[in-house]
């Protein structure tokens, strides 16, 4: 999942301690903060960058080459192209060389590889995907969606965003650190899985296993899956939704009936799933589930001043994404909707005759995929209960209905007071030229609070992607130059991290 | 359009005047009515059932011959088969013969066949439609829809019942005359269209030409295209429902965006439309646009009294459709709603991703095929025309709405004390017999609305199906015994009506 940024602005103050945002999980760090130590760095720094620049463009045919792979994982139709991509990003470990493996789960393998421990530094584990969503609509891709293409300075390939090119970006600064000074500043342990954008049951499922937690064990995570602020001002997320996607299923006759003869005298799937769908939300957005608000926190005054201080130009926003106005849950800008207010979405609906013309047809059958976005605090459990039970007390006669959900994630803050995060922000100011902004954000990546569950630790958010990247749609593209920064950034992340002691 | 009948009975009284249905419009036989005058027919009639009988087997032959032509009209990609289909049926004229052309229009040709005139008798002009609807869902058919299986006495496929089996015994019985008395004993018109499922535009083309009135006067327009009351119990159908569908496409980004980024901060069409659709109607189906109900014409007390004392068995009703209750507008039994009330129902949704698996983006378009089934004195202009208002009045910044009309049809009554119906009720009893009983639909045909409209006469709707002939559903089927009564009824139709003086 690639999650974009639109023109927020927090200034970030990187004296640890100081941020303007205020640390909303404190106790993360309740036993102190890790020692910074310098270190020359210099040196390596020169050497490592001149290999990065040396090998810009092989860099990029390794990019196209893992792009070219349709590792959908969202159809079960694409298996052999799954363990292609894995493939390929074993084989590129093995080349650097570092130790790596192919996990096998009951889903798509995980890609692991680690560098060598460095003792008393800290320990990363870099995490990403190597699965993609699917093209369609194809017919609305420019250049196909597996060929990849460059235009503009930019690579169009489905995943060349979300998550390859930027997964990729860790790997690519590995190796440079191999090549160049034959070992790393800091342990890497790389996972790579193929199931994000299917709720990652393959990973969940590894990350079970009573030995994994040894063997992942690390002082912080590092993931490039989200986007930079705007064009060359990158960015760290401190904040995601979480989700709760559901598919609901209604059955009604055994088959098509012909709704003249039948209408009236049978209950409609189709109808019965409209109003179902309709109950859940008023005409704002606000969200008429029992018990729906009940954990939301309240935006904090804080949040809402600085919000309404960015420059978000709400026409150039409807001019983007092509809408002559927008709408949304009353008393709320479409900032904070969008960032930090809970909402609800309907994915896909289908149901009855979809051909041309006119068939005067009762559908047997509807179904609809959609999904609440959940702040912090939501449960997601609990959601889909009070969402199963007022489901069941509307649905009609006549009508069977199956609530299954697909998957679900709190939402997610992180301390701004981390280390971690202040290492981040000088590596990318090194990468990027810039210092970052800091953000949070409305799509969700569900592993970060299984690392925070499991492992015990935070993570690191560092987008090196574009709000207009495409992302899950068609015309999917990433800046080539942001893909050489974000390893330029990457390469330096390791030498910061190596100056806290762990 | 094939109409099926669900177990009303109201008991038929030949005689002229004293149906115990009242005149629904008189007027219609305002200047008096017809004499009927007896002649012996004894003789030719026996020759004419020998020669059905001895024609059995490739009366089913030429039937399956034309069964095997998927002539869909809904989505234009059939223009072949509509030909062929069109040619069988001229071939089957030529062979009588009887003079017959095919008659060009904008859309998919017409079939025209007629008899020689006999002078001082009725001319009767037979309706028909030789396109079907589309078979999807494929899958769930137990035999291909376009190879005509035998099972259990049935003739399975796409159009065995609507119209291809119906009609085809109008045309087996002209045969049957031609062959065994050299001619009929009226003149009798053809009018075989191929646009019936998808609103007759070519027909209604052809009716609206000056010329076209003269060609086709005729005293009493014969339609099999709607069902038996139940099984070896024959109905003529003096009620139909009108109709007003419509297409209704919402349009909100100009791309596929992704759910979590921009939910919140884009109108969801999706979302858009379950909630449009949802207040079209209340939970129990009465329908909600302003003004819809004015025009309705209540059930009377007599008819609802009628209704109320019919064998209807909801249990079996149920159980036959798969269903473990029915719903629909409150104060009215399940019989009163299909066939004497207006009712709303959705016939397809589409929006979004449909695929296996979640994918969480945030659809770009939304659209619904929907419609309303009117009772007489509805005007379906008006409906839309509230509808347009309706709908404009709700739809949200950020989606932009397009309702198109794909057709509609007024409601349908026709007097009981016709002449004609008293002749088609003494010919089915010879042919099935069994006297027919007399019965309201839920369906729609727009032609009996046109042929009123433009040639100033009524419809015989003389139904040879069954309520459970599948009918724009998976394996839709026809009896083989109905489709030779059927022959047998209209031999003895043209015998009956040669003895009215016109």
């Amino acid at each position: 999942m690639q999650v974009a940024v639109y023109r927020l602005i927090i200034i970030f103050v990187s004296t640890v301690g100081k941020s303007t945002i205020p640390a909303l999980r404190p106790e993360s760090y309740a036993g102190g903060f890790p020692i910074i130590r310098p270190i020359p760095w210099v040196n390596a720094m020169s050497q490592l960058e001149n290999y990065i620049d040396e090998q810009k463009t092989r860099f990029e045919d390794d990019l196209c080459e893992l792009l070219r792979i349709p590792s959908v994982s969202t159809d079960g139709q694409h298996d052999a192209e799954i363990r292609q991509a894995a493939e390929f990003l074993v084989k590129q470990f093995q080349q650097m060389p570092l130790d790596v493996e192919l996990i096998e789960t009951p889903g798509n393998p995980l890609v692991y590889a680690e560098s060598a421990p460095v003792p008393g530094r800290p320990v990363v584990l870099v995490y990403g995907h190597y699965d993609v969503q699917p093209p369609d609509p194809l017919d609305e891709w420019e250049s196909p969606p597996f060929e990849p293409t460059r235009r503009d300075g930019n690579l169009y390939a489905r995943g060349a965003t979300d998550d390859k090119g930027q997964m990729l970006t860790h790997v690519k600064s590995a190796e440079a650190w191999m090549k160049t000074e034959g070992n790393l500043p800091i342990q890497v342990k790389y996972l790579i899985e193929g199931e994000e954008e299917v709720g990652s049951s393959g990973l969940n499922d590894y990350l079970s296993k009573p030995e994994t937690a040894e063997k992942l064990a690390c002082d912080v995570v590092v993931i490039s899956d989200t986007s930079q602020f705007s064009r060359g001002q990158p960015a760290i997320t401190y904040g995601l939704k979480g989700i709760a996607y559901f598919e609901l299923f209604l059955t009604g006759p055994k088959q098509d009936l012909h709704s003249g003869t039948f209408g009236g005298g049978v209950t409609n799937p189709a109808n019965t799933l409209c109003r179902m769908l309709a109950s859940l939300v008023d005409n704002q957005g606000r969200v008429l589930i029992p018990g729906f608000y009940d954990d939301v926190i309240p935006i904090s005054e804080r949040e809402r001043s600085q919000f309404s201080t960015l420059p978000f130009d709400e026409q150039a926003f409807m001019q983007q994404i092509g809408v002559k106005g927008v709408s949304g849950e009353a008393g709320y800008t479409t900032l904070e909707r969008r960032w930090a207010r809970p909402t609800y979405d309907i994915n896909g609906i289908t149901s009855g005759y979809q051909g041309e013309g006119a068939k005067t047809v009762l559908p047997a059958r509807a179904s609809a995929k959609s999904s609440f976005r959940l702040v912090p605090n939501q449960d997601p459990e609990k959601i889909n209960e009070n969402l199963q039970q007022h489901l069941a007390e509307i649905c009609p006669p006549g009508i069977e209905m199956d609530l299954r959900p697909l998957h679900h994630a709190p939402g997610f803050v992180v301390s701004l007071d981390s280390p971690y995060i202040d290492a981040a922000a000088r590596a990318i100011e090194r990468g990027f030229g810039r210092s970052p902004v800091f953000i949070r954000e409305g799509g969700s990546i569900p592993i970060v609070n299984d690392f925070s569950d499991k492992l015990g630790v935070d993570t690191l958010l560092l987008g090196w992607g574009l709000d207009d990247d495409n992302t899950h749609s068609p015309n999917e593209k990433f800046s080539l130059a942001d893909f050489h920064r974000g390893i330029r950034s990457s390469a330096h992340l390791w030498q910061e991290l190596s100056r806290i002691e762990s």
